[in-house]
């Protein structure tokens, strides 16, 4: 979003307008899945963490559950990760950005229609993989998830805290590969840590299944928790 | 850059202008580089491909060979990078973009004092990591190089077209991971050239040291080249 080449009164009064459009659609999402009593997770991270595959095995586990949930998914281009995600048994829907960084509340609003989401128990929406442009649109969810890969360095949340920041619960993905790509997990913690005190951390690995379960349940704790404040 | 919520007529020639004036103050910046002899490579990726790891080989193996560099180094915080880029014993400035998603020329022209370019054989800048919004701004480079690491999928190219078409040749990083990371490289080859038909491709890792010196010849000749167009 931003730029620094003069940016200047006017350009700045753009943003905000832009911004502030977006919080609004957002706060009408938010009216609307409230009502639904759908919880939604809104997941963002760089591009290559494994948001698609994590997305994957929760999507089939809450289903095997008896929680039928759905997801969007945004990219720039390519339909292949709604494809991918679809083998869940999960409805899913792919956002095309067209070469925008980020999904925004009124491209998520644009695409609801024909879907009762009174029927799902969750909404998963997989943001674009990028480390800075997510971080400023809210897009109605009740969960921010940052994903945070072994294999892309322990100094991502140093380097991009905006986005780290922004978000409820952070993931540490392919746990597997931690020794091969010679992450210092404990490094890991302690950065998320420094940028975001108390952050929940979940160590994971959709391969081996690893750290999956204790996701799901604190997934199904945090809806409990919202259908028990709409009572 | 983009956004999508209702963008209209302003806020697109604002774009347009904001583009416009970075492309100006970037061809001041090539007859800057090319006044001094200096070949310019910028360094485009998602996070954590590894191009601070690269680059420090790279910028090392300059210097042994007699072509001393200089590099500039954008994240949005942190000294980090420059600090490690430092050990090669070249120069280094970090470019701190406080946030912003990209680097600008108006970051680079701004931190060029005290540097004599007549000085350096080639000036790196390894940008921001981010596979979208780094594609719309020239840098007064001679050589722009998008990086593709094993671990973060087969499938970036296809899905951020955009960045992998705006630049002049590809780097594959990790290749010593490509097995534990189960990527296979046929086809991340396959798709770097569906979106940029013919584009040069190095298959690297910069910890074995692997690919390095193709990469050092390439860079050697392309210089000559360039050298040889200023007579």
């Amino acid at each position: 979003m931003k730029s620094t080449t003069d940016p200047g009164p006017r350009i700045l009064t753009l943003r905000q307008g832009i911004l502030k459009k977006n919080d609004q659609e957002a706060a009408r999402l938010r009216y609307l899945f409230h009502s639904a009593g759908i919880f939604v997770v809104n997941i963002v991270s760089g591009p290559g963490t494994g948001k698609t595959r994590f997305l994957e095995a929760t999507l089939k586990r809450l289903l095997e559950n008896g929680f039928p949930s759905a997801a969007f998914v945004g990219d720039p281009e390519t339909e292949n990760d709604a494809i991918r995600l679809k083998r869940s048994g999960a409805p899913v829907r792919q956002i095309l950005t067209r070469g925008v960084c980020h999904l925004e509340a009124t491209m998520i609003s644009s695409q609801l229609s024909g879907w009762n989401l009174e029927e799902f128990k969750f909404l998963f929406i997989e943001n674009v993989g990028n480390l800075v442009c997510t971080s400023n649109y809210d897009l109605g969810e009740n969960l921010r998830v940052v994903m945070l890969s072994v294999t892309e360095g322990e100094d991502k949340p140093l380097k991009y805290p905006g986005l780290f920041n922004s978000a409820d619960i952070s993931i540490i993905t392919k746990c597997d590969l931690a020794k091969a790509c010679e992450c210092d997990l404990d490094l890991a913690k302690k950065n998320l840590h420094s940028v975001r005190p108390n952050i929940q951390i979940f160590e994971t690995s959709a391969k081996t299944g690893f750290g999956i379960d204790s996701f799901i349940e604190y997934l199904l704790a945090s809806r409990q928790e919202f259908i028990k404040n709409m009572e």
